[in-house]
């Protein structure tokens, strides 16, 4: 199947992804006096009289905003904010379909950071999260840290965490199969944006203690300033802790696991041929891997995983979002902290029995419809837990 | 039925009026691929290309927001952006249930006329229409006036215009039964906020030429500037042709139509007395009228019309909304004109047949399944004939 073409084609035929309808029907004169004048100013006055009961008697508790700048869309780059949008219409459709979340997208026409969090503030009071999708780095962490700062509700860039989730969650249950451990493996994360960035700080919060990150220049190193952005010098402080320097081939050399969030075919054969015995390779650059599986086979790879899905193994963040925010959403959750998204990766783990994992089986297929369930109670109970 | 314990009772059972639902199946892999990645690079990609196609692959066509900055919410006054949520949300309900329209509420949380115009400018990409919902007079003038110059999808503020929209299709009706012409009756509003300019401007767009418009304060008279905010003065200056002074009382004396958008029990028995013979008086203050149909009946009145469900002749916006937004979506007009107003006020009236029209029948009622697409037909026709 083209899916380009029939993409195009269902687009037109469906004229875009949403539809926004009643959960009261409205068929009588009583109904329109419930659901809209005169009854509707008793939940008005309750909400005045009370904030808190927004919650209990409008959408909000379950309406995600999913919030676009346009500036780094899918690997498009920044075609703005209205060719953005069957993007976002797609994640609010996915967030419908696997967890039930009622989501809105929002494609602001800026690309000024004090534009997009003014504007974001001022239209949450219907809004019960956000997510944000496809703002490039490193203005998405500047966006989302004062975005979370000002507001009550979860914030959350998926192509941050959600990519650092299910990375996290295949890396545990394939270092399982080779019968490695977390605090000992070598890893290689390639891309220092905004996925390769929340990856990185997230496998540290699961535990893999030998980590160095590379972009397109080379390896991160905290003795080198000059070379890096603020955000990836915070990276490279928590790094590469022999202060190494060179190619992504030297960082390869001996390593456990490579991570790649970055461009095509930038992985050789004799790249993987250098790593350590039972390397596990994750070359999640999309449509196009940094090194296809049978090249990374070929090189030595034992387990290989993608972004795609005509391989198996693949990293999709569809298998968090929905049941992350479900999860916060139930909780009520005024943030996502590092317990619920270290929470969510080692349930969606555990979905895979032991007598079932195996190379070409470390991650839930994403119509697994335990996942987000499963996402969900775990994330609940990581808030719950740590707000007790 | 108690409607406000009623209406509390369904609000928390539903958790909100509102849900967000995909009109493309995602059931499975191909599903996915199609309405997500990697197929929807092709829509944002034709969009990239010409931004005209966000109208052929997304839902902007039919998507409306309902704003609100929560300053004159019903008749509860200014509750606020949270405790406004319950009413908008019941507007984007019957924008679905009466005219197929996707409409979202945005409830902003500023009453800053500057914040309020920012905001909705930026979150414009994804919106086919705005209709504006309880911001108080004389803001929402500027507001409406400032977003419609700098936006070319419709900017329609419901509370002015809807109401009147009905109104003018009642009076045509009421004349109708009466025997008098819309260009010799004599017509007092009394009311200079929001609905009361709105009704001013439009009754003589219809063709009213002798009107009279009054405050809590009595006649507005344009010799009397010091007396009037702006907008009021430009009322002023259209209006009370004799310049006349005094009290609503004065103004009624021999006035053959009244129009109350203004406080319960202003308007006596004997006012309605004093009026020319075969009165129209339209009481439509909310939820208790200027006077009750049977006191103005009393008084002499010949059709009495108010905002009501439990009386004859129910003046109610929701007979004009959702067949306007239905019709400017479907010719994608890039404003809502006084032309496209009155048609639809001459197409609500025309749906009731004229042997039916009478003192008890002068409109439909808001369930009549043929007003939505009646107001629709007439003004996109209106749209097209303007831009032909």
């Amino acid at each position: 199947m083209n899916y380009f073409e029939e993409s195009l084609k269902a687009h037109e035929r469906c004229g875009g992804k949403l539809s926004v309808v009643s959960k009261m029907k409205i068929e009588n004169k009583d109904d329109l006096s419930i659901a809209y004048t005169p009854g509707v100013a008793q939940p008005c006055i309750e909400i005045h009289k009370n904030p808190e009961n927004v919650y209990r008697y409008t959408s909000k508790g379950n309406f995600v905003a999913v919030v676009t700048d346009g500036s780094a869309v899918l690997g498009l780059g920044n075609i703005g904010a209205s060719a953005a949008i069957p993007v976002m219409e797609g994640k609010c459709a996915l967030f419908k379909e696997f967890a039930d979340v009622d989501a809105i997208p929002i494609c602001i026409d800026s690309q000024d950071d004090d534009v997009i969090v003014e504007t974001i503030r001022h239209i949450a009071p219907t809004l019960g999260g956000i997510n944000l999708e496809d703002i490039a780095a490193p203005r998405c962490f500047a966006i989302e840290k004062r975005l979370q700062e000002e507001l009550d509700i979860p914030v959350f860039h998926d192509d941050q965490h959600g990519t650092a989730i299910v990375v996290c969650s295949a890396l545990i249950n394939a270092l399982k199969v080779v019968g490695k451990e977390l605090g000992e493996v070598k890893v290689v994360v390639n891309g220092a944006g905004a996925a390769g960035t929340a990856i990185s700080r997230m496998l540290m919060d699961i535990g893999i203690r030998h980590l160095t990150v590379c972009d397109r220049f080379g390896i991160l190193n905290r003795q080198e300033p000059e070379k890096l952005n603020p955000s990836m010098l915070a990276l490279a402080q928590l790094t590469n802790e022999e202060c190494l320097s060179g190619t992504l081939a030297d960082a390869l050399k001996g390593a456990d696991v490579f991570v790649g969030v970055s461009a095509p075919g930038i992985v050789s054969r004799e790249m993987v041929a250098s790593m350590a015995k039972d390397a596990i390779v994750f070359p999640m650059a999309n449509p196009n891997p940094e090194i296809t599986p049978d090249e990374a086979k070929a090189g030595g790879a034992r387990i290989v995983g993608t972004g795609r899905s005509d391989y198996p193994n693949q990293i999709n963040n569809v298998l968090a979002f929905p049941g992350l925010f479900r999860g916060a959403l139930d909780a009520r959750a005024a943030r996502i902290t590092e317990g619920m998204k270290v929470a969510a990766a080692f349930a969606i783990a555990s979905l895979i029995p032991e007598d079932e994992r195996g190379e070409e089986n470390i991650i839930p297929s994403p119509f697994c419809k335990e996942v987000a369930p499963a996402v969900a109670k775990a994330v609940r109970e990581a808030w719950e837990k740590e707000n007790r």
